[in-house]
């Protein structure tokens, strides 16, 4: 065995911009990737989809993880609350897409999934800087996550520790984007809209926010060619 | 509306004694409690009809959770792993019972449940004096727990928070026996056997705790009646 493949890793994936390029980046770095998506029962299904086509052509496990939230709660889940168009992102408190706590179950998951093959590192690609106001992409909920994953994990009770990767948390979309060119993330097979149409809607603040990215970056968003 | 509708909670609940007094004693304080039942591929999946059988009779709404973790690594989920019978309970280390995050994972549930709703509590039954081992039993990891919360959610961005509510943490088994009894929980409805048979084993760590609770309580243990 390589040192290589002994150093894995939990990568959250939800075949978006951010997470597939925070894959690309840990298999950049020497990590044996073990990608977690989830079907959540959100609208935007297609995104499950890409992220295994993702992992695929990063030569990583995906394994898929279905979980229900029978108390929706979100724009993402609920068929009675649309997802935002054109929404003046500047507008101050939350949107209605924020899923209750879910940054903190896909964390979960990803620590019981690295204490059982072994992995000391979770990477996510939650991003501080536009981020649409979640609370749960924030570094201050970050830091608390890894530092509750230290009371609470057997493998923390036996001295070692689970460490929560962000490599994006500081970047703008644009950089976000130029760091994915570079890393050869296949942008084609990314999906970030959160509607669950069969072409990206352009109006939701995903959609938006990416568009923003690429349009700084000077660079071709080659998913809507 | 009276006040005690408006004090909303959400129990975790998984049918064994601990949780059962948990929301026994949580409703006798006057929250509205909201259950909270886990299918999450144990082997003993009596304790789902048990549990929703303890919410109804406490007059309380029990919600299901399926969750799936396919990388199992815990004897309660794995079929190649036994549940040990007798164990020596004064052996050093967390027993193969352990199930990796498993209250990471159920409180990270409760906390989506508690802000979807509005509720400001959840309890846990969770207990440091007979916990098996656990980890994610300790007060450390409650405490650690909630400081997570108040930095993930919305509701804590917003300048309210969640309170997680441990009732049973530094009872012995003993103790949490009378406390049911008082309480009047419906023990013979209870279920603790980490085993899928249609009766208790007698001899996994939880049936060995459970009656030696009664034991030094000096009361019958009526689910084996």
């Amino acid at each position: 065995m390589t040192k290589q493949s002994i150093k894995k890793a939990v990568v959250l994936l939800s075949g978006g911009l951010d997470s597939s390029t925070t894959l690309y980046y840990a298999v950049s770095k020497g990590y044996d990737c073990h990608c977690l998506i989830f079907d959540y029962g959100q609208k935007h299904k297609k995104e499950i989809i890409q992220a295994s086509f993702v992992a695929r052509r990063a030569g990583c496990k995906g394994v898929v993880v279905k979980i229900s939230l029978p108390w929706k709660g979100s724009a993402l889940l609920d068929n009675k609350i649309s997802v935002p168009k054109n929404r003046a992102m500047e507008t101050k408190g939350i949107p209605v897409t924020y899923v209750p706590a879910r940054n903190i179950i896909f964390l979960s998951f990803a620590a019981s999934y690295a204490e059982a093959i072994r992995a000391k590192t979770i990477f996510i690609g939650a991003n501080a800087v536009d981020y649409s106001g979640y609370p749960d992409c924030r570094p201050e909920f970050i830091r608390a996550y890894q530092a509750m994953l230290a009371q609470g994990l057997k493998t923390s009770v036996e001295g070692k520790s689970i460490k929560v990767m962000t490599p994006l948390i500081h970047l703008s979309k644009a950089r976000i984007v130029k760091l994915a060119v570079n890393l050869k993330v296949p942008l084609h097979l990314t999906w970030s809209c959160y509607n669950g149409k069969s072409k990206p809607c352009g109006v939701c603040d995903s959609c938006r926010l990416r568009a923003q990215g690429f349009a700084q970056a000077k660079i071709q968003d080659k998913a809507l060619v």
